[in-house]
């Protein structure tokens, strides 16, 4: 077999550069949830396939690279299909494996648990611009919190560090998937019929009030149910317990009072800008309550979305345990970052210092002695070897910021 | 199915207490080295079924997680054998994936290039305790530079980087893979039987010179050429030009100067603890130069160890690129810190809010305001509400080192 230079099929290698940028942010994550109490951990990249193949994961689940079973275990020749060969998978998201955590290990962790994971993905999803195989997810969970100061800190601890990047002209819309559905019902929809029409009320973004209304009577729909349903849509006022009164809406009233508790302490911190949204649907269907997504002004989609899950832990162990997370669109993230040309914040001086090809022992040992002097003081210190063009060398390094001191003897 | 809690066989959960110190030495790792002009670099996890089946990766290319074809590129029926099934798997090493990426890149890095790369590998080990199927490696090397400044570097880096946590009682071995095979055939080996031998001799640690001659014997080796052999080994002095000169070792003058000049370089600063050692081997055959290893005193095994390997990063490309490499054994490392009860240095001062359950939304929102203010002074601060168990929840919290700001307006 002849070896491969490239990266396999739909993922990438990553230049000194990115990495630098997001060796920062990811620090910066880390401290930034970490004043808020949120402590970091930790699962294996590779899941049980039991896990990643038992509906959580809706569409992910069909993107799943599994992996071979090992030595005995593998047989061929009694297999019928893909499922008799394998015994784990790479993790599509870090949700489904952050229940698994906190049944294996509730008893040695805090109660609250606030976790923040960081940690590489994988989806066999089509390859396309920005969107790749293998990426970085970023999700802070906070389990076992019934109250919606989970939702509160979550919403937070995310727009304090959105500020912390110069992202600060940012929106926060929040729905309760309650209200979501109480709304269809309402409106004349049944039960079995929701999941459907929340996928066509999830497009009005891009197409409108009216792109809406063609898509659910594409389904046949009555046309009286979706006039009603999208009236409701028309005017949205900022109380979640205001807009259900004024359309007659019959919802369990802490529902209401819960969520716009939370738009109220909100806004209230440094005038973050947040706003009750019933449009908003969020994919997942395993979201049990409140639900919120981020969006930057300026760049379409969202930078960060999350909700309460609160049925999820219960599917390993016999007792629920009440579950609110964000995500953070990670590469997402690093990319409005370094289209904004962002730059980190520091203040490392740079030396090279460059060896003659000949130099005695004697100068690349006080080279060394020099540079672990400097080191010691903060700076960086590159010692290298002259190159034959050496004029380009030095350009070069200068380009990269570098101040040279020059221990060659003589240029040719 | 049902689900699983625990982990895959062989790999593990990281709880928060272990992931601090993980986190933190990371950090310490990747600022060491940006000191010395490395910069860190990742490639995917999942790596070419080419590059990781072409005997470059030994007794490792036996313990892949191998990855399933996806859509219509899996054929069951046709398959013969597990090859025809997968068409990528989870790198082993970081050394291989490096290899191809220099390849694929090395016209946008810098000449010679310092790349530091820590991140997760996999192998399907039989499992044992303190060893798992996916753990952290952490990689230094240098790319493009002949000269023995890149072993030089190599070596101060990483001791320096042992002695910012506290492990400054290490030892350096150094040897060469060229003297290593010149001694064998000098003895009166066989081209072809050097690397059996250099097993037997990879065991003096643990069985001493009797051993590893009675382990020789056992081969059937004529005893003389292993006397002859083992000979070399009763007298070592620290200058491998003296050692192959005593002994008569016919090889080329370079090789030991630079050898010796590593030395005497390395010694030279702070008194590093270095010494030749004929009878190192390092396991893997790409080897080509000098090889080197760290053992910490009082710690069996090494932590870290590497070496020259000029031939590597040819199978890509059909130019020679020199190299040289050193790989920090990092979860050897964190089970050293962790069991010398190692403390990161950090003096962050965590207070807790204690909220009641029934504190009214102007009591959360001045608690929310109060942490916000406390946090941008660098503060830790976790809003929490009062439990069933409150006392037992402020021991908790003060047993993890939280001073308590009660906003309970009751005890019960």
């Amino acid at each position: 077999m002849s070896f491969v230079k490239i990266p396999v099929k739909g993922m990438r290698d990553i230049m000194p550069l990115e990495m630098e940028l997001r060796e920062y942010i990811i620090s910066l994550i880390s401290e930034t949830y970490a004043s808020f109490g949120f402590r970091r951990i930790e699962t294996p990249c590779v899941e049980n396939i039991e896990n990643i193949t038992s509906n959580q994961g809706g569409e992910n689940e069909k993107l799943i690279f599994k992996i071979l079973k090992r030595g005995e275990k593998f047989k061929l020749e009694e297999a019928r299909s893909a499922e008799d060969l394998v015994d784990c998978g790479l993790r599509y998201d870090l949700t489904v494996p952050l229940s698994r955590y906190y049944a294996n290990n509730m008893n040695e962790l805090d109660k609250p648990f606030k976790a923040l994971q960081i940690g590489n993905v994988w989806r066999a999803d089509r390859p396309q611009k920005g969107r790749f195989r293998q990426f970085v997810q970023c999700d802070i969970d906070i389990l076992g919190e019934k109250s919606n100061l989970s939702e509160i800190e979550l919403i937070i601890a995310t727009t304090t560090f959105l500020k912390k990047v110069n992202l600060s002209d940012f929106k926060v819309r929040i729905n309760d998937r309650r209200i979501l559905k109480a709304l269809a019902l309402s409106a004349g929809f049944k039960e079995d019929e929701c999941d459907n029409v929340f996928i066509s009320l999830d497009k009005m973004d891009k197409i409108g009030l009216d792109g809406v209304k063609s898509d659910l009577l594409s389904y046949n729909y009555d046309s009286n149910v979706v006039d009603k349903y999208l009236n409701y849509f028309k005017s949205i006022n900022n109380s979640a317990n205001d807009f259900c009164l004024n359309n007659d809406i019959e919802i369990d009233n802490k529902v209401l009072t819960d969520l716009d508790d939370i738009i109220e302490v909100v806004k209230n911190i440094n005038n973050i800008n947040i706003e009750f949204d019933p449009t908003l649907v969020r994919g997942m269907s395993y979201y049990t309550g409140p639900i919120f997504e981020i969006s930057v002004n300026g760049y379409s989609g969202s930078i960060a979305g999350g909700g309460r899950y609160d049925n999820m832990i219960g599917n390993y162990i016999s007792m629920p345990v009440p579950a609110c997370g964000f995500s953070i669109g990670f590469e997402r993230l690093i990319d409005i970052l370094m289209e904004n040309n962002y730059k980190i914040p520091k203040n490392i001086e740079k030396y090279a210092i460059l060896l003659d090809k000949d130099s005695s022992i004697e100068e690349v040992k006080e080279s060394f002695n020099e540079a672990n002097k400097m080191r010691s003081e903060g700076k960086i210190v590159n010692i290298l070897r002259k190159s034959k063009n050496y004029k380009f060398q030095k350009e070069t390094l200068e380009n990269e910021g570098y101040k040279l001191i020059d221990k060659v003897l003589k240029e040719d």
